[in-house]
């Protein structure tokens, strides 16, 4: 299906500032193509096209102090999303090169280590593959309740696992440290997805079975029908969609992904 | 039945010391009754008999600075451990004295007040009343792996609903803060229990319904036979053995409890 | 000095509701008196003025489902506050009585245990009595921003003394949880006071020394001209303005503290 | 100076385990260059040099059942460890590569997000450079009590910076944590050190500045004489020196590093 997806901010900068920004959809998907995309800013323009230490693409910029906007668009064809296949197998972590292996670690908001125990009562017992992962997106999904403004940019998978409430970023953190406390290999995904609500940026989790990354997104009872990826990481910490090493406001942000099919 | 009961330390004070003792089984107790009991120190002796806070009976002393030692021994009759009554009510707010009510609140190491989603999650849909607490302990049993040196005198409800392992102090600490959330007064209690290996003091808890407190052991699967209670509070903070204001040393310490019936 | 005070409040109950209402100054106050009030309740009328576990006065009451407001109006004569007198002197524990000495234990939100390095870290090196409490506030007000929102009803003085900034409650918190860290007993107050901004209730902090307690307010630098106190506990846990045991949004709340001299 | 460095340890595997082991100095050392090493393994031989994410070189082998042991000792001349000049400047982020810039991320164990406002509280006052993380260093090494046995696997710079109390990676934690929260690049070494007692492995700092990595050693008042990097990361979780993905006990460890010069 298509996609026609904007996003568009406004900041006001304290001072002059270096600024790192991820809005476009990941090169070399095998899942979505863009088809178009443009992006404007203000005052400067966007010179540098960079990539990070996971080989996410992203834009750096230095921005002088006062206001700064940008605005991105673009068309992308994307297949409907599926789920994993039901044969896909758990590999033994022999098979893992090294920059899959990074995600059987624990991580900022995804403390794996300590919830070690519960992930093993919860869903030790269950058969490793595609089921276990699905179990543990439906327990999420279920004992977690979708709340806006409940959680903040610091809350964790540990701390989500006892106050069972919170947004897309905090139910992709609980499922990424389940899924490494039972040593399958997940991070998090942000990326644009179809029918939110209020319009956002989405987190969600790809896990890696069957020779693959998968993705499951705990917050949608079935298989929410497209999703985007911008960047992908060991959790939320390592891709936010801007960052500015100075002080500022968010004067405006808005986001919008529609289906625009012939 | 009739139980023995010896308590025996000896601790190493750096300075002049204020002590509180709290070992002496509780007064006034319905279902246990001291035949005979023997408290010695060296090298002062105790010499007031005190209460604390919430009426628990306690040995106040200033002991000087060197080795201080106490003896404590009992022999108490005591009635076999008893389920909650199938029939229990659990009481309205306004039915509750000030003395029980407290007993809702969160406390240092049972924050109900966070753990709320989570027991309302788990146990919310199960009716009110004796099965619903029994449900809460079996649950704590269950999923909680029981195991010496695993936690420390800070470890919380909030840590063990995720960590998943600890000893007798901490089942009872996750039992109280999810009754809590789901306000049915909890408080913990220290006392004595036949068959703890190794022989230790022992803390469970009490829950108030039906008009009268009834003692919950989720270490336990089935009914301990028999507990004798020293002292009551709202988590095991409120209720020390022994409190010293002093640096100092354990040298030695030992619990006894054995059955001795004719 | 003479104060206005009055304080309003409507909710919406999903059901009937138990409720407990703590806005009467404190009785027995030897720093207030308190010269005419007034409380009026609809739709029922509070029949019943109780107390709690800690001897504090509560309306309890049970409305109806749908609506409740009340209203409290009070006039007060109330000393100026009082710096601790620079004489008082920290009392060994064998003096304090057992209602003070609980005041030494940690609690749900002042973590006394884990904070005990920092506290001697900090201030173990100042000489005891009103210069190191004096020095607690002090450092807390200094490195310690104050700010709305920030924080929220979960939030301990162990997060505090970590993300640096909070309201009133936190600032209390965080200073109690110093002081019983030094085993100076320290308890949390909720009340009235001048000048804050947005008008709101106030949490504040008493120590005991010198054989009184003293109150203790790191919100403002100085000494803060006037602090009627409401209830006092353990930490705020212990002094909610209105505790309801059912489902209920506020619908509207509104606090004003006036000076009214002649 | 010339360092003989002997490593051994036994394990008792429940089952055929993958492993990777990380205990060969780090190649391409500026500082340090292996004269000679010996690596032996025992049922099986280690038969793959591999590279962790980081490239890090790491041996990965698939171990049976039952036992298992390596050795590796090694003679390494090492340059005397240096202070961090005088002169290093702290680079503004747009010079930051983008294998620099990832440490300036919150990791698991360096919750620099939350660290925030007390890092700005403690050294946000001070000139950016070698001087503000040499104020960091001995901040933690006054204010953190060293001492083996108090902390565990899980233990972040969070409940460092409030439990004051730790060992060597506990140390190293705070310290990047710290730094990262003013922006200054910083990352987990885990390597070989001169008077560890008792000896074991090392776990210290690099910070990035003045186009280079210095290595920060907050266990040691002045200049630690030598320390031979083995791995480096986002923090501890990133460079464990064994990992067996297999239930094992460690039957046996030991560390020796002495001094051999001629």
């Amino acid at each position: 299906m298509r996609l026609a997806v904007r996003v568009a901010a406004t900041y006001e900068l304290q001072d002059e500032s270096f600024g790192c920004l991820m809005v476009e959809p990941a090169l070399g998907g095998e899942r979505h193509r863009v088809v178009e995309e443009r992006l404007t800013t203000s005052p400067i323009r966007l010179c540098e096209l960079g990539r990070d230490f996971y080989g996410n693409p992203r834009r750096q910029f230095v921005a002088p102090k006062g206001r700064f906007a940008f605005e991105f668009s673009a068309t992308v064809e994307v297949e409907p999303n599926a789920e994993i296949p039901a044969d896909a197998v758990e590999h033994p972590p022999q098979e893992l090169p090294p920059e899959v292996l990074i995600y059987t670690l624990p991580s900022r908001y995804c403390e794996s280590d300590v919830l070690s125990r519960m992930a093993q009562s919860e869903f030790g017992g269950l058969a490793p593959g595609a089921g276990q992962v699905r179990a543990i997106a439906d327990w999420v999904r279920e004992h977690v309740e979708y709340r806006y403004g409940t959680t903040g940019p610091t809350t964790s998978a540990r701390a989500t696992a006892i106050d069972r409430v919170g947004v897309c970023r905090d139910f992709a953190h609980l499922v990424i440290a389940f899924c490494r406390s039972l040593e399958i290999p997940a991070r998090y995904v942000s990326g644009y997805a179809l029918e939110l609500e209020p319009p956002d940026f989405h987190g969600y989790v790809q896990v890696f079975m069957g020779g693959a990354w998968h993705a499951v997104d705990a917050t949608f009872a079935g298989l929410r029908p497209a999703l985007v990826p911008i960047a992908v990481g060991r959790d939320a910490a390592d891709v936010a969609m801007m960052t500015l090493w100075t002080p500022h406001e968010v004067v405006e942000q808005s986001v919008e992904v529609r289906r625009v099919d012939a």
